[in-house]
């Protein structure tokens, strides 16, 4: 289908429909959409930075980017999206020097604001771009002024632990209604093992593989699309079809291939892995480091992992609310556009009536 | 180099100089190469079947055969080698059911050697073929009339227990001259993580990084390169060429590359973790129960983990000897023949001994 079917001219120009920049900061050359939205005169515009992660990209959030950017005259504001490419993702420079990790990459996506004039911004991430944004928050509370993530994740030692003994007091540490999300603690660790099988040999290797991966656009898909499969529904594996058309346009699919591609990204990317999951990054020890950010979490029910507020409190003390969803998986901007933009919403108004308005300082 | 300066044609006459042959075993093609010495009267021909592993392939027992065939006046025997493809490598048939794992494998191969007419024989092997081996002399210990092995490896619970041991008690496990082969645990352990990405993925998801290995030339050579490095001495992998002609010569790798390319067989090679590293292997705990098999175990200094002999006699108590060679890495056979070579005979000598040269029954 993508070498015979696939209408690149078409989706050239679905692409293109969101207008993208490059600017360089620090040396890299970073790559974003920016959707600002027409309003009249009373209604705010309000920035909002929006992070994907791996195997994802920018394109992710179109679906929900006409959402975001609505004016409505049940509220007093409209976001202003800015969706970034992570460094090393898509159109953004890969930096050259290793240790280009998470924590770099917050910095760099903090100034990237700055340059567009916002000392202040909201932030939404998924996967890698939740974790980046987490880092951002942790630098620089006095500027993110909400943080609303897709995937809440902790890795802490004290985070861990409370896991471990979760499993024999579950009621302990989770509400009864989402223990099946953490335990028996056996069956997630087999799940991590079974799926994690990428992460170990990016983390470890990511040069190794990335050769064929940027060589083969056949085996570029097939790693993509497993991905995408398992990230969806973990029982898509049994699936001879992989369950994707149950959710995705092939188009939407073989879009997000076309950017690594077309990009010849893989590779950068790949790393993120090795340089954020190195001695040198947990050495920072980010997710012991609490941040006064206000936040909002949503948990979809396939998601890879689950965390329970209290939990995350550790992290961000200043936690507004969790959203528990009863369906969707990992790649949720893609899944469930509009049910992830109302959450954003939602969060945005919570955290704009903490400042009462006054979040243009 | 591949691709513009391989000399194929020439390659294709050194690789076809021993006589290649395949036949039908449980519904596979399996291919090997028997060479046959030939001997005055009064020698005795004795045959050996050698196993390759992981990634490498028959090719890798080519530098060995003309000493191991040879005919020596200190010996009374002479050998015939018979160097088989694992099922799934090279030009031997994967299984298309899934569960075919090392211990299938072993019976295959032993029914390839009845199929040759030998009812008693002995065996050479490293890595998986060293695995494969093991399960063969657990399977049918009156038929295997001597195990020698260049990566003698057990991972039952006791064995591991007693590796646990010895990290705090190092003389009780291991003596002084190779302890730093084993500990401290964590400098192994950090070693297995880094190193072993490949296996983790390879077990739980072989299809998904196949696809791109069977695709793309460049991909398959740069996986396989890498694992070489590494696996001829770990700390290569900081050389920007990998060390590899230090050890191999340009022909040999890509000789080796090719057979998995023409053959097509990375995608079946590579199931041989996922077929292996299961519940339905591990439940067979073949690594704890005991074979009468008379073994010799040669540990090079490179190999990727040293056993004691004393803990390795709790799976072969007919253990002979150990050979502890101060260089060497983990693809011996191709680094190393004549040393690997002569090791065998010497265990040969050995094991006919003790049948006082009775070995035709």
């Amino acid at each position: 289908y993508w070498a015979e079917q696939y209408p690149f001219e078409e989706r050239m120009i679905e692409i293109n429909k969101y207008p993208q920049y490059k600017t360089n900061i620090q040396g890299l050359d970073v790559h974003f959409v920016r959707v600002t939205p027409e309003v009249p005169l009373g209604v705010r515009v309000v920035p909002l930075l929006v992070l994907h992660g791996w195997p994802s990209s920018f394109l992710d959030f179109y679906p929900m980017i006409p959402v975001l950017t609505s004016v409505s005259p049940y509220r007093d504001f409209a976001i202003e999206v800015i969706a970034a490419s992570l460094p090393g993702f898509a159109f953004s420079d890969g930096a050259i020097r290793p240790g280009f990790g998470v924590d770099k990459m917050a910095v760099v996506l903090r100034n990237l604001m700055q340059r567009l004039g916002y000392k202040k911004f909201y932030v939404h991430g998924a996967d890698w771009g939740s974790v980046v944004l987490s880092n951002m928050a942790t630098f620089f509370p006095d500027e993110i002024l909400g943080y609303h993530s897709s995937m809440p994740t902790n890795v802490s030692p004290l985070q861990l632990f409370a896991r471990i003994v979760g499993n024999y007091f579950p009621s302990l540490v989770v509400r009864p209604e989402v223990a099946d999300r953490m335990y028996p603690l056996s069956k997630f660790l087999n799940k991590i093992i079974l799926e994690s099988g990428y992460f170990h040999l990016q983390a470890t290797k990511p040069d190794t593989i990335d050769i064929a991966l940027t060589d083969s656009p056949a085996g570029l898909l097939a790693y993509y699309f497993e991905k995408i499969s398992v990230g969806t529904r973990e029982h898509y594996r049994y699936r001879s079809d992989g369950g994707l058309q149950l959710h995705y346009t092939k188009e939407q699919l073989i879009d997000n291939l076309m950017v690594y591609w077309i990009s010849n990204s893989m590779a950068t990317a790949g790393r993120i892995y090795a340089e954020s999951f190195s001695p040198r990054y947990f050495g920072l020890r980010m997710d012991s480091i609490p941040s006064s950010v206000p936040a909002w979490i949503l948990q979809a029910k396939y998601e890879i992992s689950y965390i329970p507020p209290w939990l995350y409190k550790l992290k961000f003390p200043n936690l507004i609310n969790e959203t528990t969803l009863d369906t969707g998986g990992h790649f949720l901007a893609l899944e469930l556009p509009l049910v992830l933009a109302e959450d954003i919403m939602k969060a945005m108004v919570q955290f704009r009536s903490q400042y009462k308005g006054h979040d243009e300082l």
